[in-house]
């Protein structure tokens, strides 16, 4: 079902290519722009049971970058999600406690508008941030902490207990779903409008001519078919639908039940190599030629995929200022790292 | 010499302690305040041949944080010396690439006030920041880096090389020293001044009564023989003066080819357990304790030492806000990184 949807989709994307404006083309295939007003975005980011407050912001901020989540004290969500790096760690496949690789050698994807996405993680397995984070900090070959050791390392920092009663209220419970929770609050703020924003919200000078020329390419292409949306991706879609993916037995992995994988956002993505959901490939025009192989059933040359990453180009964002947190001093109480 | 001058030290400090103010006898001791104006505090931390400007912290602050200094892509100054984190990690012994180790089970020292110290490293072995900077980047079990990938990754991202440009002009040669040295530049501006500081600089409300205290004993004891200065530390002391050290098996570290070992500074001292070289005392009391039997040759009791960790919490320093950076991203032709 879904395969048929895809490929249907890339007949009518070139036909709509042809007609109106170039942003009115791209919004017809679905493409949807990064609100101007931030109350308009909110209406997109502030979803979920855990309403977006500063005090939440500011607590989910210092938990994010907190190594102490891990059961060593050396790995944050900002280790592997870094925010100075477009959101990931540039590396292929993540590394985490004992330098363990992932296991299915999977790429860490971008944290930056990753609210964006239906779905959180390669296979779609997860609704939204405040349920994903839970993932990361338990695993064995990431953060490796037991849930009891997360909430039992929290609750003995008086200060942030402090803080959670801030956020929460003076009755609130510390549990892992709450901590997890306070940062996917923080995550759902990671929003980096871009001037193709701009463009599609009614600047057309906010893109060359030669990124316009990339963005037609990339719709007249089909780029679009799976790639839409406000995130330019983050829905789940049947991969290598007319070939097999270059490097696709490097992990074994192979999608959700169905076959079906996340795509990845492209907002940023001219930031985030090495490229693919095992990192196999470094460069950002092999990744389109490659995508259009594996997924159209296309060539498309180097010329194209150059003009095609031009476009991609003015995808990226303007980054919220993160202020580096303090984060509080253990207590003597505070469980102790340990390394095995 | 260092011994008998130490000894003789400790002896003058308690006759010190009993004439004139508090804040004198603390000055008297060689305890000197951070200053409170800014230009004064630049003659001590703008020092070496590498000025400091606004360009240099930015840049070398881009460089701190970036784990692209490393082999892997994965562990930047900041992953040992986390400035959320009191400057340090928050583990015994520092461990780098491959999850290793260091191998002398050695402890990573704060780089908050590092710039105030006389030596860098525990055995004092580098003069100043800019030299001790190229060390951890190399080292087998830290960053693990050539100097001839560093080189090679920086000058392949355009925007680095403007940023180099912008600070040291258009001729520069981003070699590793230079890399290197502009990581310096950044870490002389991280000082943090405390309410000691105020209260040493005029200020007899800044402290508590029950601080104050502390300060006394801390003083009477003879801690200021060798915690003085502006670090209140910093400088090459012998070590194990009257006693061994409990945990001097763990490690094998005995400092330099003297026996002498870099004194920790205390500033921040509540913010970076665990203590010592080795890291083998996670409790500050017991730390306290610890050094009158190892250094002072005294018993300090429980009740002492916790008023002696009150005073020390006074150190706590006002941190220079980081706003945390965007990083230029690779370039097709950067390295690449390799995790054996």
């Amino acid at each position: 079902m879904k395969l048929i949807h895809c490929v249907t989709s890339v007949a009518l994307i070139g036909t709509m290519a042809l007609a109106g404006g170039l942003a009115e083309s791209a919004k017809g295939f679905g493409i949807k722009a990064i609100p101007e007003s931030s109350s308009e975005l909110l209406k997109y980011i502030d979803k979920g049971e855990d309403p977006i407050t500063e005090a939440k912001i500011e607590l989910g901020k210092m938990l994010y970058f907190d190594p102490r989540l891990s059961r060593s004290n050396l790995i944050s969500c900002n280790t592997c999600h870094n925010l100075a790096m477009g959101g990931a760690d540039a590396i292929p496949a993540a590394i985490g406690h004992k330098w363990t690789m992932n296991p299915a050698h999977l790429n860490s994807p971008t944290v930056y508008n990753s609210v964006l996405s239906e779905v959180q993680f390669w296979d779609g397995r997860s609704p939204h941030l405040e349920d994903q984070a839970q993932g990361p900090i338990q695993a064995g070959p990431e953060m490796a902490a037991p849930k009891e050791l997360v909430v039992e390392r929290i609750n003995s920092i008086p200060q942030y207990v402090e803080l959670f009663k801030t956020a929460y209220g003076p009755n609130v419970k510390i549990d892992f779903e709450r901590i997890a929770s306070v940062i996917g609050v923080f995550e759902r703020t990671l929003v980096t409008p871009s001037r193709f924003d701009d463009y599609l919200n009614g600047h057309p000078d906010a893109l060359t001519k030669a990124e316009k020329d990339g963005l037609k390419l990339f719709l007249d292409k089909g780029c679009a078919a799976c790639h839409n949306g406000m995130a330019l991706g983050g829905t789940m879609q049947p991969f290598q639908v007319a070939k097999q993916y270059k490097f696709a037995n490097l992990g074994g992995f192979t999608g959700d039940a169905n076959g079906m994988v996340k795509t990845p956002t492209l907002r940023n993505v001219t930031e985030t190599a090495p490229y693919f959901h095992n990192g196999a490939i470094w460069k950002l025009t092999d990744a389109v030629k490659e995508m259009g192989s594996t997924q159209l059933g296309i060539t498309i040359n180097d010329k194209e995929a150059a003009s095609i990453a031009t476009f991609l180009g003015a995808l990226e964002g303007r980054k919220p200022q993160i202020i580096y947190p303090i984060l509080p001093p253990m207590a003597d109480k505070t469980p102790k790292p340990t390394f095995d």
